[in-house]
């Protein structure tokens, strides 16, 4: 295995480069950190691009399975490239999955709509995939969900469910071609109490932006909008709690 | 009302040192920042001990209710008190309430075990304050939900419901001496369905460190051990996301 010493290496520029929206997409990849992250890619079967990794992980199972793809890093390398204080000395280039939505539409799928906190965007992926549900849909407005953070926030869960991007007016009106519901949540005085809705099969749950909600002009395209009441003096609900609460209610 | 130019001046040293842990105990007082969590202070009959304002701010409603504990602050002031790059103004000192648990329980009350990020503390408080319990217990190694970070996710639900801080043990012997029942959240063989628990009148939850789960001695304590199923691949929910669904369920 070859031995990369400098963060000048021109793979080290390269995986730190993978880390911006701009490049992955470019170079239609992106960025992993850590065993976790990395064992899940390979547990799905993920053909990882490039593993880099220090001294210590040479013997490691997926180390000897990507072993034509993988380089030794110098411990200063590893320091570079990672996101936090402590590394656990091992990262990999993965290949951005094919975006789009399936042909046949079918379980439940979270539909994003200008959620602009990597942190909620990637923790509502992580429960979308928790919850059994079959992908998320990334409208417009919404964060990237190669960003860093939001794939810190993900766990994942990106390659155990579909992520697509796409318009949300444009998903919308594949579900009514399927006739499958679709869920907003915009609060009007047309919402229904979310508890009154236990979809089966195929629907959609449309989460809105944590300041403004859900676009109007989106929700008049659903089937119902949905609300949780809240009997104590909170005004809201953290979007990603919301989104939580909703995507249990509809398991 | 008196102007004040200089971020040197010991009233503002002040109010820097009440974000800090060690002074906010000594002081029994904390730092507010921003017209929303202000507002919401003054509306829950908060007795501000200081207000610190920009000039724009003067005509204020609150200011006037306030005048006599009212400083008027220059703009590099109150950027320097500002946690966030776009401040708006506005400022307080607040008390810190009484932190025991009343002599009669009644009502939900969220009980934090080790719960040690202060974004999931103030969410999970935000959330216990929109689903109506009564309180939230913070037991040994939670974050202090004074903490600046907590302060900004609770949203200003420190001033709905009760904090309470004290050894969860402690807490559950008078849980179980009002004949309350505890719901514990141990993934244990005899863990039950949490669909299953609904519960009335009096009751206690406990949601347990974010990495170990909840301490098992305390598991031992508790009526019955809560599990949500995962019918999805993800290993686990977000600590903030499953006390979000579970204190949903308990409504």
């Amino acid at each position: 295995m070859e031995y990369i010493e400098s963060i000048r290496n021109e793979q080290i520029k390269n995986a730190v480069k993978l880390q911006t929206k701009k490049y992955q997409i470019k170079e239609n990849a992106y960025f992993l950190e850590g065993p976790h992250l990395i064992n899940e890619a390979v547990a799905a079967g993920v053909p990882l691009q490039q593993l880099l990794i220090t001294e210590n992980h040479e013997d490691d199972h997926v180390v000897k399975q990507y072993y034509d793809n993988s380089w030794v890093i110098a411990d200063n390398v590893a320091k570079h490239l990672a996101a936090t204080e402590t590394n656990q000395g091992m990262f990999a280039i993965a290949p951005i999955p094919t975006m789009t939505l399936p042909e046949q539409i079918s379980g439940g799928w979270l539909l994003l709509d200008a959620v602009q906190d990597p942190g909620n965007v990637g923790t509502m992926i992580r429960t979308a995939d928790a919850a059994g549900y079959a992908g998320v849909i990334i409208g417009t407005g919404t964060a990237w969900p190669f960003n860093p953070k939001v794939v810190r926030a993900m766990q994942g869960s990106q390659f155990h469910l579909r992520l697509v991007q796409m318009p949300l007016a444009d998903a919308i009106a594949q579900f009514q071609a399927a006739q499958a519901p679709v869920y907003g949540t915009l609060v009007n005085q047309d919402a229904v109490d979310y508890r009154t809705v236990k979809p089966t099969g195929t629907f959609g749950l449309v989460i809105g932006n944590e300041g403004n909600g859900m676009n109007p002009e989106l929700a008049k395209e659903t089937t119902a909008n949905l609300v949780i009441p809240l009997p104590g003096k909170a005004e809201s609900l953290n979007a990603a709690i919301a989104a939580g609460v909703l995507m249990f209610q509809m398991v």
